[in-house]
């Protein structure tokens, strides 16, 4: 994979404040030493901007794209609207709904324009760097290779524990 | 108001489908006799479409938009994202959470873009156009007469009927 | 706008306590120069100074009200019944159900009296308040500049922590 | 209770179409032969005759005020600020979210105006005749009679069922 | 009212917990010199007891019951099945569901046993004390020009603060 | 097992309209050869032979209770606080809320009080009926071979359809 | 029960850090001297161990497996698939939803399928505990004498605080 | 893509009712061309159909798993978690809940088994097609294209309609 740092994912959030949720992500990609960029993208701030961001990244060689947002969560489902690249979704915790506002927002959306949504929170956007592990391994066996040892190594990890 | 024919209220929609409810913001309009236009414009399906919408919007002289969508319903936040203008959205009904996606993903905007969300379904979509109606009212003595002239009539049907 | 006091924006909320959300629509209109008044009006505990509110605002030169009261909310559409002008609704969150209870009670309004309705909280609050900037934006150039110009500010400063 | 007619309890709802859930807390007080009076009150689109019912209510004998309305449903809550009676307040299912919006509409009221709220639809408007006659029955022996043998009767024909 | 100390209103909560809810009941109660009783009566560990609370409370002079609980709270309406007084249910705030499932618990009573039921938590509390003296002053005029002047002072204090 | 015709399981339902949803139970029972009896029984309109029911069945043979109710579902978790059998419970499709109120009344018990609750509706009730099968299994070699089997065609008859 | 320490009860969870919950089924378990073996056992991460312990379970002696997991719950549903055991489900509270995803994750099973559950938290683990020991002391008459035993101070202690 | 009929995308439901669903995933990947398989694959009654299903796909040349299942829906997460591709959950429309208890049993995944959720429904199904294509166009410069044409197609379609 890894001979130069050309980015493979892009992962981009609504807000600065996003980032304490979105960097689990990004540890997953590094761990994994797959090149990744990382912005803050916002729909509603910026929506000049996200066009580009959304109508560019293929050419410049992204692959993924992970957006994770919280509230009236518009970005993934918008950047999907505008590229023909896979696009994960994480919702962010919200204030007042816990993310299930986030949720809603980012998984319902039309039938024409898939965003493949994680769990709202950490959980989420650690799957989300998983789950862009998990395409890019399929044409990587050196990636797929790390992969099925992470998960040996996360199965162990609960075995060793597993007697309490 | 109405010397021209020029729309001074946009009625947008995500889809076909939605024009049911949307109707009814638009029979208000009417009804009132201020000219609109009706489109749809979808946020997932069309982004450059509605983009170039929301932009050029006020230059052509519309005040007001009223923007309708249903499921993970992100046309009147990213019109509002896009405009100055005072942008109502309405939580079209969804068939699974029967508009509770759509009215959180309207509603819960992030501080910065404001979106005036109204009820789910047609009471929200004839509301719509009445708020629209209350905006342009407080610059026009006549359409005010009017809406208070509505006022009265809708309570005195109420009253009329209040015996059962 | 503001060569006189004069306000222009009525911005009422059901308790004391619900001050520390609402001063975000204050802020706003502050920073906007637009001049506006502040009350504690409850629709439970002063329905008749609630009433008298919403039948004198427009008299007084008021053109927006923005309403924000939390659980079962009442403040908001029990004003929009009383008045031609526009109201704008803040659900304040609540103790037991975050806001969701104030949402309800808010913008499920019936077909015939509107209420918009922004998001649950300070977003909220604060985006009541840049809504009343939007409508009167569309009468008052200065205010659409300044209005432009935050608009544009919002932007450049996500840009500017775009890279994280 | 009934040499005269002069009516005890007070029903009122939102709107016509909410009768077919109300009737079933008329029909409750018919057979209990208790003397009450029902009236379409609308919070929304009739506020001066609302204030005006529950301000003179009980000034003409009524002693107990059973509400429906449904949505954002804010009749019961308004007619319990302007009257020292007791208010029962019903939930009429609504069309998008099934009277939960009603329920929270009217249930959670803040401290110091209480609506004693009842099961979402025609359980609940049975349940406010009910509890009104429960009230009266307090002070009204004969009517406490009747109460005893309605619930001993209802528990008879359960019982007569009980075997399926 | 008060020549004697015969309560008139059985307080009763599910858990010793939910006494920090349920005192706001009770010094409504005493604020109002209606002389109560307040006891933990638990539907699921002291069944007994409780059935003989609700079938004795009536012949013991009590003339309205509040009870308080939380969860799957089945003390309010499982009394109400075994008493003809009018029964007050309180949803205390739960652990895990803030007291919606408490609310759903106590409200959605099938046809045929009332509960009237107040808001989740302390308000709910605060409120049905006031719904008892609500009923109670029906027949003691006393007590009924104590709750008009709480209702005026109630109002009285709203207005000082009215200005912010 | 099935010398006698002594019911080990005893079907309740709190209305006669819950036996749609309950025979689902039963004939699963049936299909097992378990012995079991069904009767109505109101938590809120037949207190009295609930408690005679809950605090007799064990004494009759009784070995494991299945109740079903709806809304504010009372029957499992009162049934449970007077017996020291297993107690399953079934929340019945509800109305308006389509038995998450069944349910949140009948799973969120106390800690003290097991009610082991199944899903919602017919698919609950079935399941309520195997779980019984389950615990009687255990000490009836013959059931348990019953069990084995009907697992077995169940996966044989899903196998079978794989190819669609 | 208790001449050897053959376990009879398997509490499993589906993370170390779900033992603050399931603790509450082992206290219990141990306060009634009923042998139990307490495992985590992961659906997501150790599918294979979870297989075999499910699969194994009843030919080591185990009675009843209790199963807690969190957010999206398999575990309980997913061992109740490769058992004939009864298998009881405690939803242990999630981050951002606060257990209503775990319970809706565990309870909805469909027909085939049965698992027991109890309610989110502390409190549905320790009736998980209590739900074991009802089953088991059916046929241990020396466990049912300390059940209902257990019942009864139970009963006592709320009858001794009830004075509050 | 296509000059062999090996299929790169298996389609996976919980069970034959589900088909009326998920006929909208392979719709979309027929008129893409991609080969694919279905199969009714059940956690909860084929448990070791499942896990044989998950373990051989990647062997046999599949690409991409779609599982879609209703309610407690555990097939997605434990099919992802025994292989190392890529799995799209489908959450199908359940019949007491919507469908919401089977979104949240798909997405919320803990962090280390990502399953990338659809939206609820045949929209979800008709998506989780799109995404799949998406993931496997990034290999396949065809098939990109006409994914390309497809998105345009659809823009064009709405753009026709537009007028209303």
């Amino acid at each position: 994979m890894s001979q130069t740092n050309q980015p493979l994912v892009g992962v981009i959030m609504g807000s600065k404040s996003d980032w304490e949720t979105m960097r689990n992500a990004c540890e997953i990609l590094e761990s994994f030493e797959v090149p990744y960029e990382k912005r803050v993208v916002s729909a509603h701030r910026t929506p000049a901007w996200m066009n580009e961001y959304a109508t560019t990244a293929q050419g410049r060689g992204i692959k993924i794209i992970i957006a994770g947002a919280g509230g009236a969560a518009h970005l993934p489902g918008m950047v999907a609207s505008q590229t023909t690249l896979p696009v994960l979704g994480v919702p962010v915790k919200s204030r007042a709904l816990s993310g299930l506002d986030s949720l809603l927002s980012i998984v319902q959306m039309p039938g024409g324009v898939p965003v493949g949504t994680l769990a709202i929170g950490d959980a989420g956007a650690k799957n989300a760097g998983l789950f862009a592990v998990r395409i890019l391994a399929s044409t990587d066996s050196d990636l797929h290779q790390r992969l099925a040892k992470f998960q040996e190594e996360q199965t162990q990890k609960v075995l060793e524990d597993s007697q309490l």
